[in-house]
């Protein structure tokens, strides 16, 4: 079983920043979207695309822990990996370092999980995700 | 002909400000969407609700004037009124105030245009708007 | 020791909204801000207060349970309170509640520690705080 | 006098996306602010690089001039050129793209004014402008 990742960078904008003059927290959400939505292109599983063959794949946890901090004119590179899960689940593990110094400003994790197109919560794994993890070998 | 108004009220947060300290100018879209939600609500005139019998709204343009600028703690007054125009159009004007002193921070005016169920621009008033604009003496 | 605790409101905006229609995920890191922020004027320990003493209190956790989505017209109710704890640490809880019928949609935690001027951490309970926490009957 | 421009490319995430599916208006602020420093970073006219030598830049216009709409996978092509000027003002132009298919997405202009260390008015264009400007045969 091996391991599927995907890096992606983000340029800092004036905007992303607090008064403190680094990234307010709450724009590290959006990191990690872009992380995920770079995976997604990358391995073929992109959240818009389960959406259109009727799978509606919402957040439901988001845990990020900050480590260090982002200032301007700096660029955050993201990792994102999928954790392999036998759950009905879509788990997502992120790292974010500044490409200035390589520190790891922050972790994170996100859990997904599976509505159909009446939005119930599925609990056995979609066919097409289980698929997607045999022809990955992550199943 | 009267002029229909509502002023509704934001209390600004520490990760609305930018690294002067001040509300960063893009936050400014916010109160504009604020004030014609409030507008909406108060005068029977929603977004949402025109969605929800068949039209598309969207903005085609935003024009801000930022005259003084808003800080931490302050709560912005949100004036947002209707511009009477033959138009099959929506031209919503803004002021908004700092509550602590007064101060004009910014006017602002936004343009929507009616779309149709097939995204189609309208060139004449809908029904529904130009019956709205008789009851509301706009018209 | 008694527990302090603050409740809040926020009226959702369209533009808080993602293309299902409900809040975008990362629009609840600013419902935990508007929470944290009315507690700390209502219990008098706010963020901006204790940087203006000498105290940065950047935010080195965030985990959030989403347990229901939240529509467009939807209000709100963010329920914040103060863990009790020995630490050099402000550790927030959230429940956040919709106005309409009293589903929790999500419950929250951050964890902020304190910096001093020199933007170094600080492994003691600043003095203020002790002294807060006497006057609260938190310590 | 020639014209200084830049391009720089913006990648939609959903998370930028309104319940229409569309990006929703209030982002594209965010766009100028990533030309505007994309051109800054080219040209070495940065906002904060002016603040290190005590400049404050506040927007105090924004015009946007909606065109077309930009959807979820779009790349928008942000190009930011510099109105010739002998006011003391930076007056950016804006033309977004969507990257697919050539469309003018919008046009915007921005106005900046300049502010001293006391946050002043400047009524005169500030000496390090005047020299950058006659290097770049602006003046």
């Amino acid at each position: 079983m091996k391991q599927l990742e995907t890096t992606t960078a983000a340029l800092i904008r004036f905007g992303d920043l607090d008064p403190m003059g680094i990234v307010w927290h709450g724009n590290y959400i959006k990191f990690l979207e872009l992380g995920r939505e770079a995976f997604g292109r990358e391995h073929g599983i992109d959240s818009v695309e389960m959406y259109g063959i009727g799978y509606f794949t919402p957040i439901v946890r988001v845990n990020v822990e900050h480590k260090a901090m982002i200032g301007y004119g700096e660029t955050v590179l993201i990792r994102t990996w999928l954790q392999p899960s036998p759950a009905a689940k879509l788990i997502f593990h992120y790292e974010l370092r500044r490409k200035s110094d390589g520190a790891i400003a922050a972790t994170a994790e996100t859990v997904q999980v599976f509505l159909d197109r009446d939005k119930k919560l599925m609990l056995d794994v979609p066919e097409f995700f289980r698929l997607w993890k045999e022809r990955h070998q992550m199943a």
